[in-house]
């Protein structure tokens, strides 16, 4: 596997596209860090974002991880490519508590046409971080009108 | 497998937890239905739910499912047990476009610890339903401070 | 979804392809059906292929169920074109006891370039069928040297 | 998280178990190393484990891998404990070429009931490792009659 981006745009153009997915404002996550094959989202505890004992909703952590994968898959993807998300899946490691937390997706094999990615929540806390869920996403690169990044 | 619930009052333990969602709420989702192993969650297109393309995002879709997958297993579940998801995989199957859209969880075996589920989310409209996304869960009973249902 | 076969000769070239499945053999699976999207596979319970506690392996029922879903996806694909699993993500149901088994695979999109399957595991006895394993998988469609069906 | 064992005799506790897996003396495969909270075992290309394009079929991966993440659980878990597998997830990143693999299982989170692994199928050659399968699995330890370790 090659980490070298085939489009030396490849950071703004994962900006452009994670500033387009309403989605992410709607969970106040902000996009932290595009590097070749990984990304990096933080977002933060509230209360609207909870399911029924208070912690953040698994769904939640998915969405998060999810685009992280997604844009990590995108960092290494030709010009004109977008990118959708296959399938993933993941693994609740421990109750999401906390107030800060970190989105990382990792490209571990980036293909012509499929993408396959690891990724993980962090709670983080003066006491270091903790992984609270672990992720394991399938990316496509397509081209097609309307699904462009 | 039986589908006998457990709890006379597994209908309203349900329609309990879930309001206390609140990012059901966040996500304009409501409770449609609950039967012993099944409920139907209905939710809407909302652009703040939105990905990049202007589909609904495939974490909104996961939200939604796994949080149909959890009301199906606990509707299942003892009286003072609580339900989290150890984990879940989805796949998406086609763009989540339309307006109207529900989510299904059905339970596939109910044991002493351990519930699996399927589920899907499913696009309406007046050509009829369309599933754009699949699932395949695993809930955990717990009991313990904090987690009760 | 179309379950619309691509290739006439769509039933040969899957048991011509499962015939040169030497691992197939080796776990004495052998195919019993084939039709458009949905692909039988038999089994039967031998020492060899159990875990330590005289179980089946749940590596032979994924291994069983993951061809099952494979050929359920080449039924579909177009003259030419090779299959691979992308990935695939099973649950275990209950413990595969019992002498005979069947493995069945069904297509539940057939995508360009993707195939999205649903499959499983089924213990046969007098008292019924018992689903003892359920199986959500990718497959793709490869068109290059060495990996025509 | 602990990688403390809470059974002194976990590596032979392993081992014994291990040699009662039929299937994996079927698959050739042999246990390499034990660790608190890892596993490795070893195998090697054999044309009776091939899938129809010469491949090594991805259920032997997934059988191997799984085995490893089964052990690793095990290996952290209390005396008088048996293990089941769940549910696992395995992406296949490149084709199993080659004649040597090896499996590695590793916890990710040990909880009371459920465990949770991360796992890989390396292909060995002299150009050094390549990682052809990706697992992440979910395994419970149970107390009951036939299923003890």
């Amino acid at each position: 596997m090659t980490l070298e981006p085939r489009d030396p745009r490849y950071a703004e153009r994962v900006r452009e596209s994670f500033a387009r997915q309403r989605f992410m404002a709607t969970l106040g996550a902000t996009l932290e860090s595009v590097a070749p094959g990984e990304v990096r989202i933080a977002f933060t505890h509230r209360d609207e974002l909870t399911q029924q004992h208070g912690f953040l909703h698994a769904g939640v952590l998915a969405s998060v991880v999810d685009s992280a994968c997604g844009y990590a898959a995108l960092s290494l993807m030709e010009p004109g490519t977008g990118v959708l998300s296959i399938e993933f899946k993941i693994n609740m490691l421990a109750p999401a508590t906390g107030e800060r937390f970190a989105a990382v997706g990792r490209v571990l094999r980036s293909g012509r046409t499929v993408t396959v990615c690891t990724g993980e929540a962090i709670a983080l806390s003066d006491d270091g971080p903790v992984t609270v869920a672990t992720m394991q996403a399938t990316m496509m690169g397509v081209r097609r009108e309307g699904v462009a990044d």
